[in-house]
C-alpha cells in the first residue's frame, strides 16, 4: 500500500506553511519562481512520483517538506534547492554525489530507505540507458582496461578492508547455514559449501580466477588438501595473499599468479571463480568458458559465483560510476554465453541473495563501527559514499533488485558428477 | 580411444573376402559397382566415418562386414545395400525407420550401441539443420496445432502405457534418492522433490500446467493438503486422470481441465509444470511466463521440469518426426524468455539428467518385459520403434546429449523463499 497520494501529503503537511492547493492538488503545474516553498514542494513531489511514490518523507531544508499518513520508513532532506534539482536532472547518479558530499541528510536506517525505493521501481531504465553508451566506452575489460578497473576499487588499502570484512577477508556472498551464523562462520561456510559442489578431494588440483586476498585459496589447501594456482590482476591483493600464505606455511600447495584470467593454461580437476565474472564483461564471457572448458579434462568441474540480475540491464550507475567502473551483474540469459559455445552443462544454480543482503548488513555494521578509522585514513566524503555504496548494495539484494548466482557446470557428458545434492547438507 | 581405423578393419576383417586394399586404405575412392562385397564395405566405412568411428562393428547382411580390434559395444546388421544407401542419404531419420521395419539387426545392447553413437559425436548439427525448417512449418503450437501434437503420443492408450510406466503413470524423469531404488519409489521422490522445492502448506492453491494422467495433483492434493487445478489437451488423460480422482476420493480437491495452458486464470500460491514446457514451443516461452506469473500472487512460487539441452539445438530429427512431434528440448537461454520479460526470479536450478537415463533404462526393461502384449496391441513395426525410441533418450541422457533441468522461480522480491535447500534433504 502507498499512502503518499498528493491530496494526503496537503492535509499532513507539517511545516505550518500555507496549504497550495494548485500544487497540492495538480502538481504538474509549477508554482511560479517566487513562491520559494511552493517551487521546493513541487519539486519534491516530482522527485517522489519519478521514485515511484516511496514510503518517505522529503524536505527542503528550512523550506518545503512532504510527509505520508503512513508511518515513513525514512526522512531525506535535502541542503538547498539547488541539491533537489541536481538530483532531479539525473537522479540515480546526482543522489549519490548529493549524499557524499553531505548535501543530503537521512533520517532513519539508510537501508530501508533505500529498499522502500528500489520496491516503488520508479526510474531505472530509462535513466539507466542515458549512461549506457558512455559508460560502455569508458570501462572496457580489455587487458589494460580490467587492470584500471580493478585497480580503483581493489588497491585503495588492505588495511581499510580489513576494518569491516572479517577475519576471512572475503570481499563476496557468505552463505548462512542458519540465519544466526555470524559473518565469519558464514564465510567460511561459503567456502564449505563451494568445496563441497566442487566434490574436491585430496591430491587434486584447482585453478582459481580471481581470488581477491587469496583465503579461499589457502582455505581449499588446508582442508581438502588441493593444490591452488590462484589468479588475480589486483597488485594489493596478490601481495596480501603471497604473505598469508607464506605465514600459514601453505605456501607449497598455493601459488598466487599476478596476472589476468586470459593467462590461464594447464590442466586441473576444478575451475572456480568467485565474485569475478562481475567484472568480466559480457563480450568475454565465451572467452571465460573457452579457459574454464580448456583447463579441465573430461571428468572436471567448475564453478562461477557471481552477482546477477533477473533480466539484463546495467549495474546502478552512481555505483558504477563511483564504486565500480567496468562492472556488470549477468542475467542468466548472459551467463549463458560462457557455457553454450562449449557445451559446458549446467547441473546446479542456488540463488542466494538473501545471504547476501545478511553479508552486507553485516558488513555495513562494522563499517559503522570503523568510521571513524576510516575518516582518518580518507575522509567524510569516502565514509559517505562507501556507507551509500553498502547500504545500497543491502537494499537491492534484500528487494531482489539484485540476484547471487552460483553456477556449477561440467562438460559434456561427465558422469563422474553427484547423484544428488544431499552431500551439501549432511556434516 | 577408438581403435577403428581403417588400416585396422582391413586386418581384422572376418568374412574370409580377399582384401581390398584400394578400399582399405584409401577409403574415399569408392569400387565400382559390380564389385559387391567392396562397394558394400566402403559404404559401410563412410557411414562409421559420419558417424565418428564408434567402437561398433558393421555389416550388410551375407556380403561385408567391418570390424574393430577394440571390444566392440555392439553390432550392426543391415538387411541389404539398400537399406544401407538409404541410411547414408539420411542417416538421422532413416536408421529409425529402418530399424523399426526389421531392416537393421543390433547384436548386443542397444543403449550402450546408442551412447557410443551419441559419444562418437559424428553427424549431428548438419543432418539435423536439413530438418529445421520443414519441421519447425510442420509442426507449429497454435492451439490447434498443440492438439495434433499431443494427440499424436498421448492419446494411443492408457492401456499401453500402463505397461511399462509403473503405477504412478508418471511419464516424467523420477527422482532415485539413492541409485537403488524402483522406479515407483523414484517416482514418488520426485513428486516430493517438487512438492519441498515449492514449499506447499495445507490450504494453498496450485495450478498445474501439463498434468498427464494426473497423478502428481493427486498427491500434492493427498499429502500436501492443497487445491489443484490441472490443466491438460489429452483426453485420454484427462478421461483417465477424472476416473482415478474420483475412485481415490480425491475430486472435491483435485480438478482437471480439458484444456490449453493458454486458458488458465485465477491466481494461485504456486505454479507448476512437469513435463509439458517441451511440447510449448520458444516462441510461446514469453506467453508462458506471462500466465505463471499473472497467475501467482506476490508471494507465489512456481516450478518448471523440462527436457533441456546445453545449447539450442533441435530434437533428434526422427524422435520429432515418429514420436513426438512439434517438441523441442530447450537451452535455459531459451528458458531465460520465460522468465526475465517478467523479471521472475530465477531461485534453483537442478540437472537431474543421469535420473532420467535410470528412469528410461527402468521404462525399457518394463518395456521389454511387456513387448508381446504391446506386439498384440499395435504391430512388430510399433514394439520396435518405441524400443529404439526409450533407448535413444536413456541414451542421450547418459552421455549428456540431453539434460534434465528442474527450474523454481518468484516473482522479484518474493522473500518468502527457502533459506537455504537443506529442507529438501531432511526426511
Amino acid at each position: 500500500m502507498n499512502a503518499c497520494d498528493e491530496s494526503v501529503v496537503s492535509a499532513s503537511e507539517r511545516a505550518g506553511e500555507p496549504a497550495h492547493p494548485s500544487t497540492a492538488t495538480r502538481a504538474d503545474a509549477p508554482p511560479s519562481a517566487s513562491n520559494g516553498r511552493g517551487l521546493d514542494r513541487w519539486l519534491l513531489l516530482r522527485l517522489r512520483a519519478a521514485l515511484g511514490n516511496p514510503d518517505i518523507d522529503f524536505a527542503v531544508r528550512d523550506s518545503a517538506r512532504i510527509t505520508c499518513t503512513a508511518a515513513p520508513v525514512a526522512s531525506v532532506t535535502f541542503a538547498s534547492r539547488a541539491t533537489l534539482l541536481s538530483i532531479l536532472t539525473d537522479p540515480w547518479v546526482r543522489f549519490g554525489d548529493a549524499y557524499s558530499a553531505g548535501d543530503v541528510q537521512i533520517d532513519g536506517d539508510l537501508v530501508w530507505l533505500l529498499e522502500a525505493v528500489y520496491r516503488a521501481g520508479g526510474m531505472g531504465t530509462k535513466c539507466a540507458s542515458l549512461f549506457r553508451r558512455a559508460l560502455a566506452l569508458r570501462h572496457r575489460n580489455t587487458l589494460s582496461g580490467s587492470r584500471d578497473n580493478i585497480h580503483h576499487h581493489y588497491d585503495i588499502g588492505n588495511e581499510f578492508y580489513a576494518l569491516w570484512l572479517g577475519k576471512t577477508m572475503a570481499y563476496t556472498c557468505a552463505y548462512y547455514a542458519t540465519p544466526e551464523a555470524t559473518l565469519d562462520q558464514a564465510q567460511i561456510a561459503k567456502m564449505d559449501h563451494v568445496c563441497r559442489k566442487l566434490r574436491l578431494k585430496p591430491g587434486e588440483s584447482v585453478v582459481e580466477a580471481g581470488c581477491g586476498w587469496g583465503v579461499f585459496a589457502l582455505h581449499m589447501a588446508r582442508h581438502y588438501g588441493v593444490r591452488v594456482r590462484a589468479f588475480n590482476i589486483s597488485h594489493e591483493q596478490i601481495a596480501y595473499a603471497r604473505e598469508r600464505a607464506a605465514r600459514e606455511g601453505l605456501a607449497r600447495q598455493v601459488e598466487y599468479v599476478e596476472d589476468d584470467y586470459r593467462s590461464i593454461t594447464g590442466e586441473y580437476d576444478a575451475f572456480v571463480s568467485i565474485g569475478m565474472l562481475e567484472h568480466v564483461g559480457v563480450k568475454n564471457y565465451e572467452t571465460l568458458g573457452r579457459i574454464a572448458h580448456g583447463c579441465m579434462g573430461s571428468h572436471g568441474r567448475g564453478l562461477i559465483h557471481s552477482i546477477g540480475r533477473n533480466r539484463p540491464a546495467r549495474l546502478q550507475p552512481w555505483i558504477e560510476k563511483r564504486i565500480f567502473p567496468g562492472a556488470h551483474p549477468p542475467a542468466l540469459s548472459e551467463m549463458a554465453h560462457i557455457f553454450e559455445p562449449w557445451e559446458l552443462s549446467i547441473l546446479d544454480v542456488e540463488n542466494l541473495r538473501l545471504h547476501y543482503a545478511q553479508t552486507l548488513r553485516q558488513w555495513l555494521a562494522n563499517y559503522e563501527a570503523a568510521s571513524e578509522r576510516v575518516r582518518a585514513m580518507f575522509d567524510e566524503k569516502f565514509v559517505r559514499m562507501w556507507r551509500l555504496y553498502l547500504a545500497g548494495s543491502a537494499a537491492a539484494f534484500s528487494t531482489g533488485t539484485l540476484q547471487l548466482f552460483q553456477v556449477l557446470f561440467a562438460p559434456r557428458g561427465n558422469n563422474d558428477i553427484a547423484w544428488t545434492r544431499s552431500h551439501l547438507y549432511t556434516p
